[in-house]
């Protein structure tokens, strides 16, 4: 019986692991994200006077983790924009929060039972990249255990690591802070979760990647759960 | 009659299409662009005190679009200093430009024919970047339709999209506005062209590649040569 | 007898070129440009605010030169994190020049012959540098003139030439000035140094490598004994 639910639990970390994130998870990730670019003061009004630094800001939110890992890995930073259907469906997202007549997808998606369940989903996409990010650095440099490090930290960080360069984008300038001098939870958490997953790829923890996604999703997710409800959040 | 009109008209739009830039054209688009950086508030006074940065500006103004076109490909950002002809005559130009007795070659060159003629010839050059971007980007990504929009305008719009960093290297900072909040004709149409282009490269647009480019060329000279002589210009 | 003192020297200046940076030479220039990063206002408070981005700009201003060149070649700017080793020896000073107790390695490392020392051996590093950038550069570009200066350029003057960056990381942004627009000693010598390297590359230059290597380091590491004895420094 004991061994059962190790079995199955073993199964059960091996299936989440392994489960596909387009569309379902990817477009919880896009609505929580251009979400969080509404709430920047003024990014409506960008959105009326030039509807393409609005649309770069929305891609930079969706994948600007993409852009930074590729940039580290010294890729082309635009290399995830071949991927159309992402991009296509982003951009629905983006027109719909910010386009959508009498505001009613965003009415829906900030809905609390609604955004709660969102948040959780956008924290299963958020610790895939930073293990994609780690294996893919991994890949590249072998010992590079740094590298490995950044460039996993980099794809869970995402947008908040350029967020001095986004807000300039929309003519806000705001030197005197940057998400490095003052981490907020993400931030903190992924370079946290970089440095563990680091170094379950480089067999210096005793424990399986798949339960190890399992555990950082788990407490991601309640994490930003808890303070979504109590409506303090971070991206 | 009617049938030999075409054939001219078609082998005439072959034969421009096909017609090599450098280097009068280039020479062309190195002294209006040299120009539209002297026209800048405070650039005389960097030439005099840093011309190292004043020269590195000079580049930036004329070779911008292959800097910006080779990072969003994820190449060398200097790669096209490699061309020393171009990098030495552009170089000259700069000098004339900012240092010649008299100010003898600024006068001549914003003498109003010969200014006019100069542009003209400058949009012959960004019309054939903007192609040669959208079908660089189309060999790297056949399928990425946003990358060849985005590698197509960024190199018909060159230094406009890096204006802000561009100013910083000569010690001005405006962060309220940028290229992309508040486009300027060129970098709008520079956007148009990039789509049409590449709708043109994925076949989606029922005409010939030459003849796209003759078209978008006549529009590009007449709008800007009607603005410039209208006292109105945008780099 | 004088014949025998050319060979020697020209044994020496061979044996010089040849010699392994790491880890002494290498300690050397992590400890003077970290203890120019402590001298920076404000930076002793982010190091207490935030030791990750105080590890971060220290990284900048031991291997900025890397990153900058490596992003001039079009690589992973964050190819150099890869030698794990100098990375750690590096991130030990950091530790030792901000959180020693009683600042008592700061002390130690200050304390003017040591110091002077330490400065002399900094300027050995930087000439390697500005070498192996010309020869990395030629190796990619084998007519890029202007390139191998660029990057022997980018090698030796290091963080210098992204301070107002490196200042942004800190919370500090002052945009009125930068590097290329007022040129400090080292950057401009190593301006001077690149265009010297680069004409002996390409055989433009009637002398050998290791000469012009040992000539060039001593006029470096003389200037720069010569202003630190006198209180005057630049990074
Ligand atoms: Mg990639
Ligand atoms: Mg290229
Ligand atoms: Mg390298």
């Amino acid at each position: 019986m004991d061994v059962l639910t190790v079995l199955n639990l073993g199964d059960f970390a091996q299936a989440f692991s392994k489960m596909g994130m387009f569309p379902v998870f990817d477009l919880a990730y896009y609505i929580v994200s251009i979400l969080y670019l509404k709430y920047e003061p003024g990014s409506v009004e960008v959105s009326r006077r030039s509807p393409v630094a609005s649309w770069l800001c929305a891609m930079l939110y969706c994948f600007g983790s993409y852009f930074l890992a590729d940039i580290m890995l010294g890729s082309s930073p635009i290399d995830y924009f071949q991927y159309n259907s992402h991009i296509l469906l982003a951009s629905a997202v983006w027109y719909l929060v910010f386009y959508c007549p009498l505001n009613l997808f965003y009415k829906c998606v900030v809905f609390l039972p609604v955004k709660l369940c969102l948040v959780a989903m956008k924290e299963v996409v958020r610790t895939r990249k930073i293990v994609a990010g780690v294996h893919h650095a991994h890949h590249a440099y072998h010992h590079g255990f740094f590298i490995m490090v950044i460039v996993g930290y980099v794809k869970g960080s995402g947008v908040a690591l350029m967020s001095n360069f986004e807000q300039l984008l929309r003519g806000v300038w705001r030197p005197e802070t940057n998400e490095i001098l003052n981490m907020s939870f993400p931030t903190k958490a992924s370079l946290y979760g970089a440095i563990l997953f680091t170094m379950q790829e480089v067999q210096w923890l005793p424990v399986s990647k798949s339960h190890l996604i399992l555990v950082f999703t788990l407490f991601m997710a309640t994490s930003k759960v808890v303070m979504t409800a109590r409506h303090s959040h971070g991206s």
